[in-house]
């Protein structure tokens, strides 16, 4: 059985992180025989520059023959002037929407060996183990109509459009139900049901789910409340499920909780599990090129890949058995020095953990 | 001069809050002879309950009367299941709109006296103090069309729409372009504009304002990594600048920094200086008619209200000094006990404020 994987490097950091991941499973994938067949491929800003488009057809098309794709970065000052459809972010909203990932897995763990990177006191994070679902093809940030238009005043009116079908809360609310039946077995939906139309029914559909799942406890919370609870409390939850744009904002906030954003990773899977994984931080522009950046987040977003795309549960384990050894022995980038520990470049991590495994 | 104020108690714990307040605010008005008079008035679930409606016409009435308004807080369980159009938060809501009060002042200041609240590590938050500006009229909350409708599938769509004007956007980043003056010259704009267009036309419209204050830096921040930095280190920051529904959730998450969300007011302002003034928190059904709920952010909020709607800065500071004085003193509510303290109910911190006055 050959699967395939598209590594798309994108911009900013992207390549230097994409390329120790890279090692990485090109390890695994020796050392378990899973038989993994690798792509390249152009995605965001390095797509602009490159095909002038920030999702060229070509990258789509291989996209749609993957069984899974490992994302680092888009964006960056470069392409901040462009108009909004020839942006390197359409080039990442373009392969979720074309390839229906709506399930947004976004885990925000505190690393018991990083713990005192949280801004946050230790007896309010220790342990933190939180998992955001967020849907990721719908919402505000797909809703049509959009743009910006003159109005008869003459003055000009941007406007976008928040909407959910109960189809797409349905679909997404049994991935987060799903999830918290394997964990804890507590689902928090955030919404803004005393002020949004649309997030009335949403609560109304995961009331509706509920049913299905007597054996998870739902609640609801308002989203203001929600980002006061992360902060004052964020042990209180265990899966949480929202809408696109809530949940861009609080897997964010959920995700600098533990201090150490460059070890996150997330997977956006689609209805067969074909899947996009990439870290939760974004391309650092600022700290491009550097060879200083965090690669482990990409890396244990090749382990998720491993786990929920290509079923290969031991090989992904193996790599997160490896983060933890390297972790152990010290090693840090410049982002989890907090600590104090031997610092290490990009490469060095990277061979640390092929080293570990 | 006579000028009027209106009072709001509202629903939870509203009326014992507002009940301390109006002592301090009477007191206050005669000795320094303020020629305040005051008026009562029904809103939210209190007034749904009383008059079925969740902003009768007499209350309406009295708000546009009056110089300013001092709000409790509206809504809670009793009155979740009512329609959209019923709930008690539409009351808030008519207010802000039939007032035009479309600048929201939110202040997240951490007490000295009351630094280990915050789940924070004390050198993220120390003399922390940040004024969010929400823009309170427009955006998502107002957005037309908005519902739920039948798709030709059959299936149901929730919708909402999230648009503001040159105008709109122009007023409120005046309101905080002066305000950073006042301050620290720093603002922040918060938006999504890598994605939502309407944030694209706000982006343009502050750049274009900062012409008009170039003794204020202007920087932009996309709201996922506002959420975090919030976080990660907030003092960054000195006026932030954002939508009604953006300014919804980071205001709350601001406030939560402090710990002490029972001790934040806020302010919302027409153009003629009118203003409504709540505290932070809501309504807090759970410790409704205990008695123990904390007076302080209302109590500040009266104060907010002599200096923004009625220019009254001597009784405005005499009340805040008489606050710190009664922190200083030791005296706490259940909800800021975390140092320490003299536990005391609602009515004995009422008293003491009076007492510091
Ligand atoms: C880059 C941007 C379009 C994207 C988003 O808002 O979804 C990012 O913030 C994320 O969360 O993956
Ligand atoms: C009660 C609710 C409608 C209100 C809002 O969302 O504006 C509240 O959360 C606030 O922030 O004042």
């Amino acid at each position: 059985m050959s699967r395939s994987v598209l590594m798309l490097p994108g911009d900013g950091i992207g390549p230097e992180i994409v390329a120790e991941a890279d090692k990485v499973l090109k390890k695994v994938n020796e050392k378990f025989g899973l038989g993994i067949e690798f792509e390249q491929g152009l995605v965001g800003g390095a797509a602009i520059d490159a095909a002038d488009s920030p999702l060229p057809d070509e990258t789509l098309e291989k996209a749609r023959q993957s069984d899974a794709i490992l994302l680092g970065a888009v964006g960056g000052p470069k392409w901040d002037g462009l108009p909004m459809a020839k942006r390197p972010e359409k080039g990442l909203l373009g392969l979720r929407s074309n390839l229906e990932l709506f399930a947004n897995l976004r885990p925000a763990i505190l690393y018991p060996q990083l713990a005192s990177a949280s801004s946050l006191k230790p007896e309010v994070v220790s342990g933190l183990d939180i998992m955001i679902v967020r849907e990721l093809t719908g919402g505000i940030y797909f809703g049509q109509p959009r743009g910006v238009r003159q109005l008869e005043s003459g003055e000009r009116q941007g406007y976008n459009t928040y909407a959910y079908t109960e189809t797409e809360v349905r679909r997404i609310g049994r991935v987060a139900f799903e999830a918290a039946r394997q964990r804890g077995k507590k689902l928090c939906s955030v919404d803004k049901a005393n002020v949004l139309e649309v997030t009335v029914l949403w609560r109304e559909i995961m009331n509706d789910l509920q049913r299905e799942y007597p054996d998870v406890e739902l609640s609801h919370m308002y989203v203001d409340n929600a980002a006061m609870q992360l902060v004052k409390a964020p042990k209180q939850f265990d899966v949480i499920v929202t809408g696109n744009m809530f949940g861009d904002i609080l897997s964010d906030e959920a995700a600098m909780l533990t201090g150490s954003i460059g070890m996150l990773p997330s997977a956006s899977l689609n209805s067969e599990k074909q899947g996009m994984y990439e870290p939760c931080h974004g391309s650092a522009p600022d700290i491009a090129g550097k060879g200083i950046a965090n690669p482990l987040a990409t890396i244990l977003s090749a382990a998720m890949m491993l786990r929920y795309s290509l079923e290969e549960e031991e090989a992904a384990q193996a790599i997160e058995t490896a983060v933890s050894k390297v972790l152990d022995q010290g090693l840090r980038t410049a982002d989890i020095m907090a600590d104090g520990g031997r610092k290490v470049s990009t490469r060095e991590m990277g061979d640390a953990v092929l080293a570990a495994l």
